[in-house]
């Protein structure tokens, strides 16, 4: 008599890897590589399953695993961990895989970012659903995608939600220069028709960075040290004067002397912007500038912004992928760590080095 | 024959005195007393004749002289000086003796106080039109008439003009406690139904000046010492918590750690306001205050807004006089410095005598 074998549906789930962490402390005390599976066979009709491109470390997404940043992803235990854990990373680019039979502005191959922070984006892949996510344009670069939800969103908000410079007139100036954010302004506000200065430290004086930040947009490049000069300050006023326009605002990453001296060159009525504080020193404003000059400061933070303003966060992605495609705008360049199959087992590795690394910004790729 | 002496009309010309300056400086170097007449009986329709009751010494006053102050009185040729001159003083009270034929709103006997900043207050008479003076209601202290324009409404719109502040529940904290605005700032407050914190100098602790401010009006005072303590700050943060309220409100005159200590009171999207800078140290505020909790620091400038708002100044004008005359709020006390017949002459060394004093504020009467 033949035996039959129960009929089975062989089951493709995937075998998918993210970097979590259960407790607060330094990414190499704390960070391990959990592994879970999602079964993408049966999704409900809403669900999405992606496989992520690649994800940046962000000055921010280690702050939060050290438990020194206001927002925070929950524990939760659906990594399959016996504790809650927490997953790392907030910016990252994902390809679409499958969708649910409901899911209609998603196919598979689209590329999407996440549509909130706190999503976990240090891992391979994902299960979510139409919501968590936002498509991209055709036509960017990985580097571009991955990095777009953070640093140039801040560039372009602070240029364009608070104060309205007038075009070919008014000015704004900033200090980290050639920061990431410092670099997406210079050029936003190119594009946009604004005149700049922007401060550099003192170590890039008679260096390529000055004409090259010029190249990309800036008016006028200047040294930390010049900065503080009043001699170069009057030279710089009686350049906005003949614009006929006004330094209306200022935007700070640095805080301390600095913050002082890009302050002091806001016109009456000028507002200014703190998103960073590179120096660890506090923002420091002269009591006259607030008194006499009427002087504003206040700060930005992208995250709180577009949480509150989904709307808001859609209308910038789509202005800067135009530029971006158009090719108007040039990304920051990342370091590139490569993950091929071998390291995902031990995927934290792989992002601990983008952690502990100096001297730029990495991003992890997928292979 | 008779000859008979030409028909003369006997004219009732007014000598007055007026301090002036030529030059900015040290007061002491740079004051003179000009003496000048008015012609009382030729006044034009709409001219009115004052004379000053009392005008008091403000150290924006002593700041104009100095030529380190942005607003200041035009040079004029009007007291009889051969080089321009600019008259010294900005608050006084003023006492009407005559008006032209077409002046509806005053008469003689009726109290004013200039309408405008720099119209020279250090002065014993003065020739204006109607539109150069607000006219106070009965009731009023020499005192309270010839201090009301700077101090009390710098306290009343720091709490009024930026921040809904909810009564019986929300609060703000100021430092400066004991100084002329923080005193007419803790019984405004009061009145408006407000809680506070207010800080005062160490020295002040163990003493009767803490008892006196809550007397006043001060939910809470605080040293400075306490002001930049964390266990202080935690009992005010879970008493504020039991109000339901939140602190909304920093009304910075102090600067450096004071103005910080302050700042980190206020709780998310607070306000910090800075009109004075007593210790002379800029204005210090965590970075990450301005990122993570959204505070927003601006300067408050009496003299600038009231100068683009007059019917304001005239509605906070009348509040403070209907305060005083319901005996609902006190005047700060100043030091009296008396000018009979005999210190005419030389009237720039009694005001002299307020600029030079310490520990108090001074006002000149006129008796």
């Amino acid at each position: 008599m033949l035996r039959l074998a129960p009929l089975t549906f062989k089951r493709s789930m995937i075998t998918a890897q993210a970097v979590v962490y259960q407790n607060h402390g330094p990414p190499k005390d704390v960070l391990f590589t959990q592994k879970f599976t999602i079964d993408d066979d049966n999704l409900s009709a809403d669900q999405i399953v992606v496989k992520t491109i690649a994800s940046p470390v962000n000055p921010s997404d280690i702050n939060q695993i050290q438990g020194v940043y206001p927002s925070k992803p929950e524990k939760t235990l659906q990594f399959g961990t016996k504790e809650p854990a927490a997953p790392c990373g907030n910016e990252g680019l994902f390809e679409v895989l499958k969708v649910g039979s409901n899911v209609k502005n998603f196919q598979p191959g689209d590329w999407v970012i996440p549509a909130q922070v706190n999503f976990g984006t240090w891992r391979t892949h994902a299960l979510a659903t139409e919501d968590d996510f936002i498509k991209l344009k055709k036509g960017l670069t990985v580097n571009q995608g991955a990095t777009i939800s953070v640093n140039p969103p801040t560039a372009y908000l602070m240029l364009t939600h608070y104060v309205k410079l007038t075009p070919a007139k008014d000015w704004y100036v900033q200090n980290g220069g050639t920061s990431a954010v410092g670099r997406y302004a210079s050029q936003i506000g190119k594009l946009l028709g604004f005149n700049s200065i922007s401060v550099v430290r003192d170590q890039h004086e008679s260096t390529s960075t000055i004409g090259e930040l010029e190249e990309l947009g800036a008016t006028k490049v200047i040294t930390e040290k010049q900065n503080l000069d009043r001699e170069v300050s009057a030279q710089l006023k009686q350049q906005v004067k003949d614009t006929q326009g006004q330094v209306k605002l200022a935007l700070n990453c640095v805080g301390g002397a600095s913050s002082q001296g890009i302050a002091r060159k806001l016109d009456r009525d000028g507002l200014m912007l703190t998103y960073g504080g590179m120096s660890m020193k506090p923002v420091t404003i002269p009591t006259s500038l607030f008194i006499f000059k009427n002087i504003t400061t206040a700060g930005f933070w992208v995250t709180e912004l577009l949480k509150n303003d989904p709307e808001l966060k859609v209308k910038v992605l789509d202005q800067i992928q135009d530029w971006y495609v158009d090719g108007k705008l040039k990304d920051y360049p990342s370091k590139v760590l490569n993950v091929g199959q071998d390291k995902l087992e031990d995927l934290h590795k792989t992002y601990l080095e983008g952690t502990e690394g100096s001297g730029g910004k990495y991003l992890v790729e997928y292979k």
